[in-house]
């Protein structure tokens, strides 16, 4: 039971987080604070938070646990501002797509990472973002990725790892680096796939009208490209050590694909779908639903 | 209205048209043809069809409307077999992915295409093939495009066109080539996106986890790679000369992606998925739903 949350950021996962904390009776108040102020009035009315914090040195001073659910690219200044003021008493944890940089961004601004961080990736999103988009039931049957480090408290991780939990989240520890090499292959990848691929139809579209004849496959392949740029052009920076060489890697199978198709391969083709397929099949055995 | 419909290849398809045409009261007796006899056997018992036609020359000689639903790469052979029983007074329509080959195959085995066969594709379908698939409904809503010549004639023509117009779908016309040229672009080069990310994945995560920590968009984006590999490896060989150039340029849309994040062109990369985002708005507009 958390006596004060401060929830840093109150979009759809701070948000969500907050709302399946609330209905789980897990926690008293709620207090937000974000950058974007008329974000933070429409969580107010939606009843995500109870009050609105102005100063974030007094709103993390009363709080027991300080969730930051803030766009990769904001986090470093984020922490450093947090530093100014840091509460030793609270525990805090975050839910950035990327967690070697937020551990660099602690490095940075305290020495050493503090033993109270707890760093964790909820793996649940939508294209869809800000305060509107929360809603209760968010991290039911997600993973959770917690990345802890030698010197991280066993109290505070305990807790998180509790809190998740009862959101109904799978909760997970590795290191940062693992996590973030995992996310570039099942996240990071599929993004930049989705947005090139919509940005590359839609100047063929503005030629002539393709979108009008497309089904069902396009529209899941794009899905994702509706994701709001900002976000996913820091998360690909901030991860680009990962990132880059597995793009290259698609590239070069790719272009193996394209060789059987020139070369008239059936049988290499079709042994790379059936390949493909037979992945496809163990994935949505592990997703454990069909769609 | 159709007294007696032969549906060859009562699949996904197939099925799916006699079940509307039924459901529309538009056909008396539908007959089912299919290389699968079992297959053929589960769509009497699923109502899809009310007998089952051993005998291809005697079921096209009864026919008023012969309706072709068979792989891309079982359409050159059957042509040929039409061909030797050809009905003259029926009407011919078929539903392949590709058309060059369709009148390429008629051109093969008539000398010219003949003018009671209208060229069409029916753009729907699913991951799921076979009888069990067959569902009304399917084309409601969904575009069909016909590639009629200049030979082709008008009663035929209009007949089938006001065939998919009862079962809810916008009929278009073009050339077989525009359509194959749009339909590389909006289902081909996704699909071969798809097995390609799916089978490099899928190799990935025998090394190591990566699916249990997969969310939405690696789950869209992988769905398509579920399809049945024998027809997808049909459908990339056919219509390569219009699959391979958009791959390659897919691949350097892709690298230049990659470019982007190793100079660390921040506004480069917010242009590129703004861009796409755009495109991705534009297209959920012309689908007419958000998802």
């Amino acid at each position: 039971m958390i006596d004060r949350l401060l929830v840093i950021g109150v979009g759809l996962i701070g948000g969500s987080f907050a709302l399946g904390l609330r209905e789980a009776g897990q926690v008293g108040e709620v207090i937000g604070f974000d950058s974007d102020l008329q974000n933070l009035e429409k969580a107010l009315s939606l009843g995500l938070i109870d009050r609105i914090a102005t100063d974030l040195a007094k709103a993390t001073a009363d709080a027991d646990l300080i969730f930051i659910a803030v766009p990769v690219g904001a986090m470093g200044s984020l922490i450093e501002s947090l530093a100014h003021c840091w509460n030793s008493r609270a525990t805090y944890t975050d839910a950035g797509s990327t967690k070697r940089d937020v551990l660099q961004a602690l490095r940075h601004s305290f020495g050493e990472i503090p033993s109270n961080f707890i760093p964790g990736h909820p793996i649940a999103g939508s294209e869809d973002s800000g305060a509107t988009a929360a809603r209760t039931g968010l991290f039911d049957g997600r993973c959770v990725i917690l990345t802890p480090e030698p010197q991280t408290a066993k109290a505070p991780l305990s807790c998180v790892e509790e809190l998740w939990a009862q959101l109904g989240a799978r909760v997970t520890r590795m290191s940062a680096l693992t996590h973030d090499e995992i996310l570039a292959a099942t996240s990071h990848l599929p993004h930049v796939l989705s947005f090139v691929l919509c940005d590359l139809l839609g100047r063929e579209d503005d030629e002539r009208t393709l979108f009008a004849y497309a089904a069902g496959g396009l529209r899941d392949l794009t899905r994702i490209a509706g994701s709001d740029p900002r976000m996913w052009r820091d998360i690909c920076l901030t991860n680009r050590d990962q990132l880059v060489p597995l793009i290259e890697q698609y590239r070069d199978a790719l272009g193996a694909a394209a060789a059987l198709m020139r070369s008239g391969d059936e049988e290499g083709l079709f042994g790379l779908f059936a390949s493909a397929r037979a992945a496809r099949q163990r994935f949505t055995e592990q997703m454990g639903n069909k769609t």
